[in-house]
């Protein structure tokens, strides 16, 4: 049986690398790499590194594939993303059945943790269900954005016994802050969505390339400093060509 | 300067260390291990064995030390833990001045990641007010029990652009499954607060000893399993002393 490991790389510091994660790269036959495009190339670099550094099995083959780009929303966001998948799940399934061995196994290496606004668990289920060819699974978490965000401003996601959110920039967007959690974390959110939270007493604490030596962190009230993170969040993504942020927002207390 | 790191260690499993977190037990000076007590041993145990295997910095000591138990609480709960956590605060101010030399470093060591419902960092920002000793404080991210349910299950954390809620058992109780996520992980719950649930199609994710080789693992529709993990939580509980769960609520597409 084939085996496939979906391996958490964290946030982009080389040494949130689990154990677990470093075990099962030197597991793997063959390691599964996504090329994004020239526009995150320092991304790809990064993972390159992250294999160097932790890759010890001198059996290991590096695969990279194109990742095909998502179409913008013709009809509705999720016919989209279901397109896409199902064209994604099409590559994952030629790479499971044509570079792992019948007894061999492969990784796929994903940053932060799988389980976290990740697919590539849901695209396998894809694979799975159009039945080609057959795999165990294991998934190795990862250590996350939202954590790198609270460990650099040294704070913790929820108040005491509070729930948190973890949403989205275009849910944040159209919902506004949620009623039932005084703590927000927004990801996926390329547009700035805090400038669009109407109460600008709310606390932010953003940050941006999380856990890097180019790790920058933004705190205070909203209406204070929402203009200072959109001018260095454009600023610091010009000059690297790429960025990722994201931010906790609390109502005040 | 003292220099205090707050470590995650994971969720339960050894190997979910980082490397970060190893390099960070290795430049403490001094560990600090909280004792909590006899009911709790294999807990203990486990984090020994962590230090036994990770730690290979010879001058690294180890200081136990007792945690008060949280009154039951009398007037409300946030006051209980007030007092409570004003109680560690002196505790954790006579640790970092009596144990950690003038340009010494400690560390603690946090189950999970200090971020997510754990007390040290806002009891060590009390410290920090009080005054009588100043330190320079790192955080370092560590593997949450969300995390391993999720690779436990191998299962992505929310539905495709979806929001998810972390709540605890006492608000699942009070509050019900919220209304704007369709995903629910319910984390500190010693009471099966999934019972209290009303919409009985919901689908339950359970997990106990996350990414342990004790790891138990029970899903399907509440309705279904709930006496199951019930029964089954209970039985486990009773055999090892002590259980840690959490779980993942979904409803139903």
């Amino acid at each position: 049986m084939r085996r496939l490991l979906v391996i958490g790389i964290g946030a982009g510091n080389p040494e949130h690398m689990t154990v677990q994660a470093i075990n099962g790269l030197n597991r793997a036959d063959v390691l599964f790499i996504p090329d994004k495009g020239a526009k995150k190339n320092e991304l790809a670099d990064l993972r390159r590194a992250i294999c160097d550094r932790f890759v010890t099995n001198p059996n290991s083959r590096r695969v990279e594939f194109d990742v095909p780009v998502r179409a913008e929303p013709a009809l509705s966001y999720l016919a989209t993303v279901d397109d896409w998948h199902e064209e994604i799940a099409g590559i994952y399934e030629r790479l499971v059945r044509d570079e792992i061995g019948e007894d061999g196994c492969g990784a796929f290496l994903i940053w932060g943790d799988p389980s976290l606004y990740d697919s590539a668990l849901r695209i396998l289920e894809r694979v799975t269900r159009r039945g080609n060819v057959s795999f165990e699974l294991e998934v190795i978490p990862g250590i996350t954005a939202i954590q790198a965000l609270a460990a650099g401003h040294r704070m913790a996601l929820n108040r005491i016994g509070d729930p948190f959110l973890v949403t989205t920039g275009r849910r944040l967007t159209e919902e506004g802050l949620p009623g039932n959690a005084t703590s927000t974390v927004v990801m996926l959110d390329g547009k700035c969505s805090f400038q669009t939270v109407s109460d600008k007493d709310a606390i932010i604490h953003w940050g941006a390339y999380l856990g890097t030596p180019d790790e920058i962190l933004i705190q205070g009230r909203l209406g204070d400093v929402e203009d200072e993170i959109v001018r260095t969040r454009e600023n610091a993504r010009q000059r690297k060509g790429w960025i990722m942020d994201t931010y906790l927002l609390r109502k005040p207390e």
